[in-house]
């Protein structure tokens, strides 16, 4: 137990996933470092020691040319997420930072105000707690439940 | 951050919403100071800046006349709610009150059984902390992010 | 409000879920004490006063028995669940342990990938913080909004 830092990987978990549900799209990057890496795989990959990813980014700017492709095309354009987020787990706290695992459940909204159950996983991050900008992510790790890959998947989770 | 009022506020949201779920509605305007104001809205609307809301209610008395029309109604009957809530979000401490955000997702179980995925959104709330009579919300808006407009809505989320 | 209490419950909650969503289900009893209670019951029995339960065990010996039972049967075989939890509510500190309530959501993911809203509810928890082992359920009743029973609840929620 670190309530400290459960507070703070919870906070900044939730200001995450509220970017993200308010199409807030192009602040995403910055709730990572310069060269943080931020990956989409399944739980499956994961038991199989599979390094297979459907997202694989190294650096922010990744991130941010992620976020430019999707204004183009316009994938976001008609829904919108709602993330729920249960209580960060500390696994470690590492001299590169805190790593933790959050689980998640995802809702997907369409415009038409069809609601559906879109994904669940856990979140595994390294966190920097205490950088020049405050809490960033090192790394942030998406293991889906499912091994059903959706194209939409595009859109960051 | 602000692990105190974060805390107090997740407290104040999850008694709210047990209150709700446990379908003890009578209870439910206590949680709104006297003039407190309960407004449910669409994020479309307020991305539009449109005023519109499906619930308006400016003061406890109108909430607890609200329960008492429910009840008449019927309306509950046969089914419940669960809702789960995210981290609280601060974003201002005001003379006022401090202003907060949460996520959030309300299942619907019916008396057959059935459960489905009733609605998500997040409640934009400014809650007096230290009144005569401990956290007390002064407002509560539930932005909905479905459009779809349930007659059910009747009840409060 | 007990902030710490709160927090330590969440976590023990956060463990407790995690195992059973990483398919760790040998795991799973040693968040009981020695004669710690499991219970899993619905709403409608709670509030009608009646003491059915689905599940019912009254030591980790039972509930060992159970998950060798389970691994036999491959019943867990080709799913996962994916729990979020609300914030606990304590309602009681007294000499056998804090008693604290929690809202649940489970969504249930087959191996197809296909993924629903599984189940929903509370835990009614009496947990001893400090025993030898660290936290501990001394009793854990699962109440489930829904009266309709899947034959599949032989897994724990």
């Amino acid at each position: 137990m670190y309530i400290e830092h459960v507070a703070r990987i919870a906070d900044l978990n939730a200001r995450y996933a509220d970017t993200i549900d308010a199409d807030q799209l192009e602040a995403w990057p910055d709730f990572f470092l310069d060269d943080g890496r931020y990956r989409i795989t399944t739980a499956e990959n994961v038991a199989q020691g599979l390094p297979l990813s459907m997202i694989f980014a190294t650096s922010r700017a990744m991130l941010r040319d992620r976020v430019t492709a999707l204004r183009e095309a316009n994938v976001y354009e008609g829904q919108r997420y709602r993330h729920v987020l249960g209580t960060p787990l500390i696994a470690a706290v590492e001299a590169g930072g805190v790593r933790a695992r959050t689980g998640f459940i995802v809702a997907r909204v369409m415009r038409t105000g069809e609601t559906m159950l879109f994904a669940t996983g856990c979140y595994e991050d390294r966190v920097v707690l205490d950088g020049p900008d405050g809490a960033r992510f090192a790394e942030k790790v998406v293991v889906l439940d499912s091994r059903q890959i959706d194209t939409l998947l595009a859109i960051p989770l």
